[in-house]
């Protein structure tokens, strides 16, 4: 049996599987069989992709074969990726988790697609997101127990990692939507600093918030996954690094939202770095990143209501009732209000980056507890969406379950550009807590 | 002959031809006939728009003019306006000046074209963009001489607005593709702060850098169409103030590269608008901006190398010679300089908005001299690279003609945010040249 699970290539780590294909020593063919084999198993269960193509999988799996074979250079060789269906695919429908996009094929791959392609990825499928990324789900559901969300909005990408689906799935954050649904199912999400992956070819929409990021099962994957899309140094996480960091060990304003497993995991994950050789400190924000945080809301809804204008002034009908108020509510709101509420995220970030350069990460919650039961809602982003309005970096990794035995993250967050470091502390945080 | 001119719909600012409109004293119909006619009239030589179907706008128009009479509230109610070929429009081809995006139809109108129309704007057609709004050159000619370039990337828009075929033309910015052109085409150009439209349905080349605007005939209609598009307040900038603007006289890093009638031009607006009351201050920028500048190309290259990653790796071949050199460079810099060419910027915005504090609008030039012969070529941004990298409004305004008697414009920039004062400031100071 444990031959049998060390012969299967969908096993491998991404860096190593992307190697052995470089080198010959292993077909994207075969890799990719593996990854549908675990797709045919569970897929009918978890439903994490809204389009899924086996053979046009394979007849890219074959086409890299060709390529490596050619010696072309392929950072991620074979690997499989799944695309969160708000990212065009130029050889797979683009529908934004929307009836109005029902059936669209977009002429090119979104700008991230085609770099993963470029780096010899395997686009697996489109992956389930809720409503154009915002709060109305699909039928994705928790790989952990099907009866509990997967959280979202990247639900599909989130499940699928979580379920060993594909190497790596694209998400996309505006609140929370790629570290809270990657902590419910029990993957490492990562959300890169702000602007790192082109949004062209996504369906942008909140400008000042909107980051791509990946979803994988684990660290190591995810800076594999990062430096083959953009030739970007995210270092060797699993390699231990020569010292121990200092920690900030921040709730942030949403603290009292954190659920007793929450606390109790993220204390005893601080414990455990702490007894490991990290300096832990207690850190308050200023009061700057609360007054981000309370435009958040406005700015989401404002952008995302220009965003949608077309779909709100031409098929509001076909907008659940859930999006359209809100969209109705942000498009309303003045416009001086919007412009008040994008500088008070500068400002935040101005004020924050200040009161965390002493540290080498900030420790925190990835969601306010396990995922919620049900599949028809996908959980609270209130440990995200003051991060994704900082732009910063952060990582979520499983430290363990709670009492219905659904797996908890703990998120770390870096300074601006720091993606390396985050990444690499992230792990070391994780490995301590183990 | 002027009763003729004064009962020319065509003729009437934008403000007061919505106004009649929206009050039933005009039709909508009568106005889009008499801009067609204009257009019937030049659009052989000027060759402004790509794309131009007079019995859509007129359909446009007696819409409009149903849902004046319906008594809905319509800010830019039958106002023409001309879209740049890179934004989105649903009921005509969309083809970013490519090949490769031949008979390109969208599902949806870009986000600021919804905004438009939802403020009863006719989209009279689609305007001339160099290739994807980089260098490779359209068409289209000055209104002012055929034998000379209108300028780019906004070559349609600018020529368009000059022309006077449309009340406003939408134009985006990388370097200097709104305010050059509006100044080589006598127009007015107005780049708002980052961020101001949103650019869903887009085709974004460089997220950093990429900026919506609109080229008008004059600064009070661009003030009109800002406000309709977005409900914010922008003015009324036809009325003179209540005292003289303290304004910064700023050559910038590029100075050396003025020609002498815009260096003349400009210190004879600078003249004009000290004898009107206007402190007039010489201003040298910090080196964090020279230094942000030094990044530009990179940095706009380098995104947009990702945003064309598909173009590259599946139609090479229909790009321009020059612009796939220009990708194949901005692909292949290393991932470490496009972070730090972002941090320039940064530190660059940071730097300025305090040099800039103490004034009340910078004035400089808007391009090197008149519109250069020949449309091969569409000029040179070295007025503009460094404004459209700090996000700060810019307007540039008609002040006379170079020694080949084509048009020479004034530029100036406001601190970020303060959209509707630079366009007071910039109308102030026009009339003080005039």
């Amino acid at each position: 049996m444990h031959t049998l699970l060390m012969s299967d290539p969908a096993a491998l780590p991404a860096a190593e599987a992307a190697r052995r294909i470089q080198a010959g020593a292993l077909s994207a063919i075969a890799l990719t069989e593996a990854l549908l084999a675990r797709i045919a198993a569970r897929e009918k269960v978890v439903k994490a992709f809204i389009h899924l193509d086996p053979a046009l999988a394979l007849r890219q799996a074959a086409a890299v074969d060709a390529a490596a074979k050619a010696g072309r250079r392929l950072p991620l060789a074979g690997l499989g990726f799944g695309v969160k269906d708000v990212l065009d695919t130029a050889d797979q429908p683009s529908q934004y988790g929307s009836p109005i996009w029902a059936g669209h094929r977009p002429r090119t791959d979104a700008a991230c697609v085609a770099l993963a392609r470029r780096a010899g990825a395997v686009i697996l499928g489109k992956t389930v997101t809720t409503e154009f990324a915002t709060r109305f789900p699909g039928p994705t559901t928790n790989p952990h127990n099907p009866a509990h969300t997967p959280g979202g909005s990247s639900s599909g990408s989130a499940a699928g990692a979580g379920a060993g689906f594909f190497h790596a799935g694209f998400g996309t954050q505006t609140a929370g939507s790629i570290i809270r649904p990657a902590a419910f199912c029990g993957a490492v999400g990562f959300k890169p600093s702000f602007g790192t992956l082109h949004r062209g070819g996504m369906k942008v929409m909140s400008e000042s918030l909107d980051t791509i990021g990946v979803i994988t099962a684990s660290v190591a994957d995810a800076a594999h996954a990062m430096a083959g899309l953009t030739g970007g140094d995210y270092g060797t996480p699993e390699t231990k690094p020569g010292r121990a960091p200092r920690l900030g060990l921040c709730w942030g304003p949403t603290a009292s939202q954190a659920a007793p497993e929450t606390r109790a995991a993220i204390e005893r994950v601080a414990s455990a770095a702490a007894k490991a050789g990290a300096s832990v400190t207690p850190v308050e924000l200023p009061a700057a990143a609360a007054a981000g945080l309370e435009a958040h809301q406005l700015v989401m809804n404002g952008e995302s209501a220009e965003a949608l204008a077309w779909e709100l002034d031409h098929a509001a009908a076909q907008l659940s009732p859930v999006l359209r108020e809100r969209m109705e509510w942000g498009r309303d709101q003045p416009r001086a209000a919007l412009a008040a509420g994008r500088a008070a995220f500068a400002a935040a970030r101005a004020a924050v980056a200040e009161a965390i350069a002493p540290f080498d990460a900030l420790l925190t919650a990835a969601a306010p507890g396990e995922a919620p039961e049900g599949i028809g809602a996908t959980g609270d982003p209130a440990f995200n969406s003051l991060w994704t309005l900082l732009h910063l970096p952060c990582v979520t990794v499983p430290v363990g379950t709670g009492p219905k035995g659904l797996p908890l993250g703990a998120q770390l967050v870096g300074a601006f550009g720091q993606d390396k470091a985050v990444l690499a502390w992230a792990e070391w945080v994780r490995q301590a807590a183990s």
